[in-house]
């Protein structure tokens, strides 16, 4: 049986484009001792993806040319030399874009416990994008009811899943995003209180100003550069920002300038926090449960873009920076559909 | 009987100098009910009151012109219109640049319960600068044994304290601090393992790196600036930053550009904190007590210049900003050799 896979080819100096990657198909390898073989259903597209590839520092280990593409993948395990995990069993993991990963427990990110959600979920709002809320809300920025909860990207994976979490917790929530379709979606689906479009809004700074008149308490940010300075000037005495991404950098090679903050984080007692949900994995269970339960109640809402073929996947990031797609991309491969 | 005070004449663009002040004299007017009496004994002289005399936001109310000027001074109780307080006691608060304070109990910080030591270090050491150290340190940045901790402003009155309660909880402590004369203070009476000049240091960031060789834990910033922008880029993963001043910094109105930290926060983990040693007023009796157990245990050691007489106090506060003085500046009324 071959295995299709998606290999890097060349470095990407910025956002990483189908030139930088090539498909090949191999033979299915044996397992060694303690290995499980995952049958992938759903593979994820990621904005951490352009980190690991850059060249610079970044989490995670460097990705070298020739190595099968680094993703989290969502599948089921068909095969297994390890005592503590059986045929049929579903997992998340870092399993890579190709369709059948022979990987160490390790790479096992979360043990897929409840089946009553379509296996897609997984890599989205009941996996990364959701624990990533999840942990950056509640653990980073610790929102109490009536506070002021700004996030930027709003409408993202990532984002809309803080808004309804902050909501839920009672919090006032502004989203930031980018047009107004994303803007839309921010109010209808995901029940922000207010939105800005930050490509349309000619003063950024005074329409946060307006959005947020007793001040932003909590600022969950995925952007970095000038939202952020816009909303920082906003911030209330006690502040918590959590830094999630920086999705409006294009480079940090060399750090880009901007203004200091310093004496508005202590004129303001803020606090800002750089996280990273895999820091979080051994509470993923947690959240992953308390998730679910509000999607059940119809509290929790999500968006997935799905394209299918493993072919689409060199192409998808850049997707991630246009701001072209809505909500939490995946790429299908076949078994999905067996 | 007369009270001799310091008055706000204008209000300075930039540091605060002698020109800026007048002295004037007026009779000591009647306690209203709930009101204490303090002779002051000695008068503070701190890096804040820059910030107070700013036209633009600081934290605590701001000074106008007029206004006799805001200062954190120690001294007796010699009349009282309050159950609480009898006369004799002795306290320490924000009585201003004044001989006699006519004040509300919200003006008192500290009570001092402790009898053994000098009144002055209730202004210093056992005072906002100790309880600075303590709780910023502490609190904000959570060391553990064997943390590296670099320390800015290393031999001023806050810095100093900091870096002898690192090294009495265990860590490796480096401080940065300009000219050889406080660098040799650093090593020689407060026990720093090491030193960096920043004022002759060619490249301070390689000097930050070759003292760290392990990365830096936790960062105690008494300056913003050059100086931290070459810490922050040493910092280990999960970092805590402390800013506690921004010395070196001597406008924020435009706030000045500076490269953007926001990526090296994410990828490292790490948490920036402004902290303001007046919101822990309710537990400065812990911290003095245990700062007070460690100067009679001889591990933390203080340095006090004191400068005589009232008059001397409108030119003191640009000495903190040339780098002058060596330990807490004070200033000594003709009450403390009564």
């Amino acid at each position: 049986m071959m295995n299709h896979r998606v290999i890097v080819k060349a470095r990407p100096q910025g956002i990483p484009l189908s030139e930088h990657f090539e498909l090949d198909s191999t033979p299915l390898p044996a397992l060694t001792e303690g290995q499980i073989r995952v049958r992938n259903h759903y593979l994820s597209v990621d904005p951490a993806m352009r980190g690991w590839l850059a060249d610079t520092q970044s989490y995670g280990a460097r990705i070298e040319i020739g190595d099968v593409m680094r993703a989290f993948a969502v599948g089921e395990v068909i095969e297994s030399r390890n005592d503590a995990f059986a045929p049929g069993e579903r997992v998340m993991g870092l399993f890579g874009w190709q369709e059948y990963s022979a990987v160490d427990p390790s790479a096992v990110l979360l043990r897929i416990s409840e089946p009553d959600f379509p296996m897609s979920l997984s890599l989205g709002v009941l996996g990364l994008n959701g624990v990533t809320a999840y942990f950056g809300l509640m653990d980073v920025c610790a929102p109490k009811a009536g506070d002021t909860v700004v996030v930027s990207t709003a409408a993202g994976a990532v984002g809309s899943c803080v808004g309804q979490i902050a909501r839920i917790l009672g919090c006032r929530v502004i989203g930031i995003a980018g047009g107004a379709e994303k803007c839309k979606l921010c109010i209808d689906e995901f029940g922000y209180d207010d939105v800005v479009d930050y490509k349309h809004e000619p003063d950024l700074e005074a329409a946060i100003a307006r959005a947020c008149p007793d001040g932003v308490d909590v600022y969950f940010d995925n952007t970095a550069g000038p939202i952020s300075d816009a909303v920082i000037r906003h911030i209330s005495v006690g502040a918590r920002i959590a830094i999630c991404g920086t999705a409006s950098i294009s480079s940090w090679d060399p750090w880009p300038s901007g203004p200091r903050y310093e004496r508005h984080l202590l004129v303001k007692r803020a606090t800002v926090r750089g996280f990273i949900a895999l820091d979080y994995v051994d509470r993923y269970p947690e959240a992953v449960a308390q998730l679910g339960r509000w999607i059940k109640a119809g509290q929790l809402r999500y968006r997935e873009e799905i394209l299918d073929g493993i072919e689409q996947a060199p192409g998808a990031i850049s997707r991630l920076y246009t701001g072209a797609n809505q909500g939490k991309l995946l790429i299908r491969l076949p078994a999905s559909r067996g």
